[in-house]
């Protein structure tokens, strides 16, 4: 079977999805690599990295598409701009593809893509805390970035500095929204010497913060089975985040900067946030929305841009993993190829249903939306048993 | 005696001479402070917050220099883009100025200074080790800000990472040029979890190098009296600058960053990483060069610019600790009132000649530079005794 990597095609994006290193594990496996001229150049790796590697380069995007059975990427076809459309005439059926679908997303490109044919793999439905997962992988990236343009940005330093002229203050940071992106925040703000406390609407996440070294919020308000099975934050209801606003906005006062974290799959993020909020903090100060893309947790974040706003700075720039680009496709490299050498024996695509990492990560086969998460998003009726493992 | 604080006029400066805290300070030793409105604005002092210390804000420009004795500012006139010429008819005799004046700057604003016939103080003259020296404190943010610019702009992360997805290895960080930026930058990447190692022509750089936790690069060839009476790098024959660069090209090669800050006063500084050197770098690897100003210690270094040659950032970028206006004002406004009620004696300015703070500070006076180490730099002959004492 061939494994082919296409360009990336929205604008901005960095990474590609299989890296030069990783590809002997695959040939290892039966499989050949495909690499579309310069996909790996604005990642740092170059196409006769990939030919020593064993990977083959072909000139024509085209090219890549007809000879993969498997064609691998980073951001798949499916955000409202229609970036990626023009490749939707390359799949056929019988041939898979894996890469972010975005399956809680734009319904219409959902159908678009089934309707190819092309049996697709979401890795953003990927079950936690395995080697596959990038959602962990990219939200890890995210938090270390988040904390890197914060001090880029804010008119203080960070650390704590004694000298001839006096001391200085160490810089004030509150993460919001305690998932792996906030950790690596968190993190990341510390080790740059500043002062960091978090909240998080699941108490679980306590005992993390303190053990990176940072204060725990707590507000006074319970939240109803805050945890879902997969470790992510559950929806509250309107109360419960009117509540959590009034609490949250002396906390928010008190920092420079602020990153929110807070993002429920297959939901708008909660806006954690308000504008008054906004309008208490310091001029100068920074909020970083790592939940931009799903709407924002800061009611005044413009998605995809940096705004001031009562002399506070918020960044609501999407992606932060691809600006990170060498690392960010290295561990997405390695999240792909853990996940097709487990999909594929003797050098054939095993799909078994019995396989929760098949099961739950499959999203579409045979022109129809499949995914049991996702058609429930969709409001699509349940498919029957024989339909979903045929 | 009214010490007066105009509002900054270089484009991008967001710094500010005084911050409302060191007013007090002043006050006591019986000076008063007058603002122009809005002057700490860009640094996140507000006109309010200069009044409830005891500050009066004029809303002129022309009032604060009427008003003034002594005119403090951090970049006063003295580039080549003639910025800031607008105020030289403000100046009086008799009146005194103190802030960044350039003295190695550029002749002809140095002499159009003194016509003003202004009493005028250049901070960059400052003997060291001193509470009052801003050259220090700017360095000290400007290598800070080196070291978090550079890891915003590489396309890796700084820290190793074990993770599901395996390790990743740590970010390689090479400064050259250990004054106290290059040793805030080792600092600072040091931090973010980079492996850093540097180097510099003063063999007495090894020790503060190593107990920073870097490595210390050692080139077999030696300096002739590496450094001067002030503790700064003395310029070398340009064989020993050859024989250097060829040495450092290896080191060069094997890092993803590399900081250069190697300045030595009133020279243009070393070329020390050549346009060859940049093409042996990782394709998206990123120099920072803090000697832009006087030239930059990279061949391709633009000042003031970003540019990318051969896959490399190159960051040329002018005045870094003005990125931290908040903090640099704060250091600037404790080194510049440390110096001022030095200056100060009775509510009265006592210039003392026998004192090494007022003597090698001292930039013109009567009309004249009379400054000995600026008037060497210039190739002006020595001033007579007497005049000097005047």
């Amino acid at each position: 079977m061939i494994v082919g990597v296409p360009c990336e095609n929205y604008p901005g994006e960095r990474r590609v999805a299989l890296v030069p290193a990783i590809i002997p594990n695959l040939t290892k496996a039966g499989l050949e690599v495909v690499i579309e001229a310069g996909a790996g150049t604005y990642a740092g790796y170059l196409d006769d990295e990939y030919s020593a590697k064993g990977g083959k380069i072909l000139p024509e995007r085209a090219e890549v598409f007809r000879a993969a059975d498997i064609v691998v990427q980073v951001l798949c076809y499916g955000s409202n701009d229609r970036t990626g459309q023009a490749d939707l005439p390359h799949f056929r059926p019988n041939q898979t593809l894996v890469g972010f679908l975005r399956p809680f997303g734009a319904r219409e490109t959902l159908h678009e893509i089934a309707a190819c044919g092309v049996t697709t793999f979401s890795v953003e439905l990927m079950p936690r805390t395995q080697s596959m997962d990038a959602l962990s992988s990219m939200a890890t990236l995210a938090g270390y970035k988040a904390a890197v343009l914060a001090a880029d940005t804010l008119p203080r330093i960070f650390p704590m500095l004694t000298t001839a002229a006096g001391t200085i203050t160490p810089g004030r940071v509150l993460i919001i929204g305690v998932g792996v992106a906030g950790l690596q925040a968190i993190a990341t703000a510390r080790r740059l010497g500043a002062v960091v406390s978090a909240y998080d609407v699941r108490p679980a996440a306590k005992e993390q913060v303190l053990s990176l070294g940072a204060r725990f919020v707590e507000l006074p308000i319970e939240a109803k089975d805050a945890q879902d099975a997969r470790g992510y934050a559950t929806a509250q209801g309107e109360e419960f985040y009117r509540k959590q606003r009034e609490l949250l906005g002396d906390a928010v006062a008190a920092n420079d900067i602020v990153i929110t974290a807070a993002v429920i799959p297959g939901k708008k993020s909660p806006v954690l946030v308000t504008k008054e909020m906004v309008a208490r903090m310091v001029p100068g100060s920074v909020i970083v929305d790592l939940a931009a893309e799903r709407g924002g947790n800061c009611e005044l974040t413009r998605g995809g841009e940096t705004i001031v706003e009562h002399g506070v700075t918020i960044i609501g720039q999407f992606n932060l993993a691809s600006t990170v680009p060498y690392h960010a496709s290295q561990m997405y490299a390695r999240n792909l190829t853990a996940f097709l050498l487990n999909l594929v024996k003797d050098g054939n695509l095993q799909f078994n249903e019995a396989d929760e990492i098949h099961r739950e990560t499959l999203l579409t086969r045979n022109g129809e939306i499949v995914n049991a998460r996702v058609r429930e998003y969709l409001g699509l009726p349940e498919l029957a048993a024989e339909s979903k493992g045929a």
